[in-house]
């Protein structure tokens, strides 16, 4: 599995990212125009660190529109279908074009094996790998009988590798991110956007520190699954609520405001 | 494979579908109030001839948006996780659930035979089938061994079986119609946009109407792959757009008028 | 200012909104077809609190796909364009159809006073109205000199009203309430969504419950402009995390392991 | 008015545009990963004419994910808000921050004046001038009354001047040019898109040549309200398929086949 950042490269985004994102969020609270505002972000007019404040708050209180202008597109390869068809039901801010197995009469189909069976019993492990590669060979057969590449692809297992180009804005990427990289998402998909943050920090590590599980902006873990607490990154939501609920309780039997700040 | 309409039923499309969109379309013109155009349009005091005839219009000029006031569900089951995976890239106006490979244990895993397979010589035809069969046993011997269900499906085929609720409004289900309804299209996936298309008819053949393959609503074909003219459904774009040059080259000659309306 | 709900009525949301729901987060975790799960859900098969125990669940882990099955269709007039042009901003899952400014050549334009205004002092009051109708009478005088209504209307105040029809899903309903009955959000656009809110309620209390400010289903408050807790209708973020990593704290000096749960 | 390209300036488009959408393209026909198909792209191993010619019949057969990878950002400056109501409209592959006159107090607010009125009877000219300055000026005793600038607001009229950043990816850039462009469109909103186009074309007269009237690449006109053909940018699609029709007919009749390529 490998995702690639092929557009923007470091150079651009220094240049231009946090500039843009300035300008969008300036726009909004400002008479001047966008076009003179970016060009004062551009030319360091206006400081770096108080452009990266201004964003920072912007998404911590989630007014995310002004995220939405920074696009990154990544090439990612040698995922499996399994993958793909939970990355492409990403709907907003993002954009997908697949390698299509209608039209791509495979000579090289390679598939991905999940730890769980690399690790199992060398006999299971041995059925599985026979299975995957008998499928592959019919596939082989298939094409060969003059069966149409849009039907021989039926015998694929899921296992088999795909490509893709995505693009998204950072809106988009945050959301994503924010899903996926939680403990309870796929493990494969996990890995994925593990190798896309590790793409973003590359470019800017202000940018790639936004990417994180959502309990992580959050402040709690919501998910129900996790009731038991049994993640460890966050508290559940459960017990953040409970452990503000009983502090204003105390307040109140002692007679005391509640410390709403 | 099925699909059927889960809602609404044809006594609500009947007494509400075309007054929503007539009220969307009128109060972009009118003074009127929409709770008072609906009003008018339900209790038949607007002629539904007239409501039809002024949406014929609308949808004719592709003014989209008030087509997507009304909503279409459907349980689809059945399809294939090839057909699935091209569904669900449609991202406007339509909503999806579908059954989860990694949260369903299958016990009764089935899988689509597509018709040249079905066709096939009959030694393919048998390996086909058994390859198909070894992946479902290998699956049930998976989980048996305690390999967790998001892992052994790695195994499954492409044919798996699958089910969704989509919902879709009027809009999407047109454009997904006009691609899908398509010769050139899969043809699985056209299968399952005939039977939705007849769920339609069943309870409005006036909305029904409208769900063609795209040449039709546009008059001639635009796609690249049909130059040579093979599917008879409509003439391609280059003959319509040459016999009328070639009209308006012999009434220039003629030292006529371009003949415009 | 006016909002009412075209389209379900009471006995459609009754019958069917529950049931659509329960069948789109089933069909995810069933080998069940959808329609048969929607039938027995219709039916009263399913005990309808269990049904309402599962979307409950579903909607407060925040997996929405499930509730964009479901929609709700608003007459809304006698809002001001100043209301509107915020309204249109939403995009997902939502659709609208605006009176037009452009073809509505108005006999009866009538417009919008704010609260503020209302209670000013009369002098600054007058001379607003006389302002305000000034701008209808010009408005009137251009048609009437051959101008035409797209450029006379230049001259209409935002306090102008205007009319619309909107068609939401439930997940873009609870989005957009979360973020308009915020105490900071505009006044005219949170009373919209007061509006709203009691329409949905009188056709079923249950989905109503779920349109509510964010900070209610967040649990706390996330909005930089209430650092100062000036709104109380949820605690500030800072402070309700700042309860739990002292509790935290407090049970590490004791030796006592994190109460994760 | 103004637009301006803010992103991306013309070096970063000549090295990187072409390529990103030939990636996307080749990724689905090939075996080839994405990131290599680029690397090819970007060096000049792929002829930049082969490049452009796949991407043109990707775009004329309406084949459009390809072209969501490549986005444009303008700021633009000095629109009435009578055209930022309808441009935000928008929604699919864009995204917005407007000036908000909510949080801006306008120490300069100015107005745009619309042909027709421009050229009016000086009288008529001289009204509408002094109710637009009137309301500018009330609107600045409201703010120093103490009126909030979120109700003062309601006096701007629509000819107010407002600020956007906008963001739009190539796909969705083509569709609103080719409604926006239509001369049945607004023409202050028809005049800021002749000002995008120009920036495109400064940046590449190729992805420039893309942004047309829809009547364009549809070859002939589909609105109702060019029935009478004065708009002489393309035929109307009731004469050009007329034209067809009647080869046809005179076809059929000379018992030829119909000339179907």
């Amino acid at each position: 599995m490998k995702a690639t950042l092929l557009f923007p490269d470091k150079d651009i985004v220094e240049r231009f990212y946090v500039p843009l994102i300035y300008t969008a969020c300036r726009t909004c609270y400002s008479e001047l125009e966008p076009d003179e505002i970016f060009r004062r972000a551009v030319a360091g007019e206006v400081d770096g660190a108080k452009q990266q404040k201004l964003i920072q708050g912007v998404i911590e209180s989630g007014h995310g529109s002004t995220i939405e202008h920074i696009v990154f597109t990544f090439g990612i390869s040698g995922v499996s279908r399994t993958l793909s068809h939970q990355l492409v039901r990403h709907r907003a801010g993002v954009a997908f074009d697949q390698q299509s197995q209608r039209y791509v009469k495979y000579k090289g189909a390679s598939t991905m094996l999940p730890a769980t069976l690399e690790d199992a019993d060398p006999e299971l492990r041995r059925r599985y790998e026979e299975q995957i590669e008998g499928s592959l060979d019919l596939y082989g057969d298939l094409l060969g009988a003059g069966i149409p590449g849009e039907d021989a692809r039926f015998v694929f297992p899921n296992a088999t590798r795909t490509n893709l180009v995505m693009t998204t804005n950072l809106r988009a990427l945050i959301h994503m991110s924010g899903l996926r990289l939680c403990t309870m998402a796929q493990w494969e998909i996990r890995r994925l956007f593990q190798l896309i943050r590790h793409e973003i920090f590359n470019v800017s590590p202000f940018l790639g520190s936004f990417l994180a599980p959502k309990c992580v902006p959050l402040g709690y873990c919501d998910e129900m699954n996790n009731r038991d607490g049994h993640c460890p990154i966050r508290p559940h939501k459960d017990v953040v609520l409970a452990a503000w609920a009983e502090k204003a309780k105390t307040a109140r039997a002692a007679g005391r405001e509640l410390p709403v700040t």
